[in-house]
């Protein structure tokens, strides 16, 4: 299994809310954003805030703060989110779907450029724009339109069949929403997302709350 | 803005992954889990599983393990969901489609119990089983259905306006999908899911994987 650690893991994903405010700020026409004031945007410590921002190398001006523009082209560099970076999906279920209709993620560069299903109701419907594909064909499509990255919301039963041969027609790096381990050879990466797990955070949160 | 320190967050995280594979363990009849096969399915090393289930207080035997039904039962008590938790959910969405048709919601004892969305087109629709209501009910209807939660999946801009609003109503727990920092009173407590963030944990390993 190929673990890779990456520091800094909760300032990054915090990266698209920063976002998220400075474009808010840039479409109101401000030109600089000041430390105190994105650490009220994002619920935060501004000593946070800046170290967050001295990932990206953006510097600011004491007593001014960070030039709006600067600091969104900063970020974006960061995250590799200036290019575009071809996508696969499997599994049109509720949240495949959602997923597709993202708005947020044409912003971070992520392009769905082909999408399957095994269910042979959805196959050849489409689905947001994306004509949905049999699994059938998924080794000549992956070839051909070589994404970088798989999103894997098939459920976890059959997840596990499904990464291993996007391993095989040589994707080295999955999104997965399937809320099982999968196994990767090494060299290949999977960053797993549990829905459930935000609502488990807020669960002990609500216990603690009561127990006050 | 009432920030609550919750330790363990990414013990509190996996727990539902643990909940997966003891129920696909229970299911093929094993009486007992290893640290050793647990650390397998969940991708962790094993000092780290056993610290996980030391949060829940159930306790292995040497050599043997853990009684994966009392391992179950002990994960639900500790987060709570032994207990049915009645929720509203805001913003019939493609993602609030989809978090309303979650299964594992179901065995996280989170139970939605009305629905609302300010789209004309969409009230009086039923989605997933629910009647989509009108905002302009929310208030009798959360004071007759008294949800514990409300799960928030109306875009960035609407986001604080039915947040207030729901305070107003007496709700003291969020799950917020909106991917804004939201602002509550003292006592209120938001859970912020930002989808994207991940997608930047995936992207900034990328151009890791990629210097290499």
């Amino acid at each position: 299994m190929a673990r890779m650690k990456v520091l800094n893991g909760p300032s990054i994903r915090r990266m698209p809310i920063y976002l998220y405010w400075l474009s808010v700020m840039q479409a109101r026409g401000d030109e600089f954003a000041s430390t105190t004031q994105l650490a009220e945007y994002i619920d935060l410590e501004p000593i946070n805030v800046r170290k967050d921002i001295a990932l990206t190398g953006v510097t600011g001006t004491v007593g001014v703060g960070y030039r709006v523009g600067d600091l969104i082209v900063g970020i974006r560099r960061y995250l590799g989110w200036d290019a575009m970076r071809p996508a696969c999906l499997v599994g049109v279920g509720a949240l495949g779907r959602a997923l597709l209709g993202h708005r947020e993620f044409q912003e971070a560069g992520l392009k769905f450029t082909c999408v399957f299903d095994s269910d042979e109701q959805k196959i050849g419907t489409v689905v947001r724009g994306h004509e949905v594909l049999s699994m059938d064909v998924m080794a000549e499509t992956v070839a051909a339109m070589k994404p970088e990255v798989a999103v894997i919301c098939v459920p976890a039963e059959g997840a596990q069949k499904v990464v291993d041969d996007l391993v095989d027609y040589g994707i080295k790096s999955f999104w997965s929403f399937s809320n099982v381990s999968l196994r990767v050879p090494e060299g290949v990466f999977i960053q797993r997302e549990v829905i459930a797990g935000g609502y488990a955070m807020l669960s002990v949160k609500l216990a603690q709350m009561k127990r006050k």
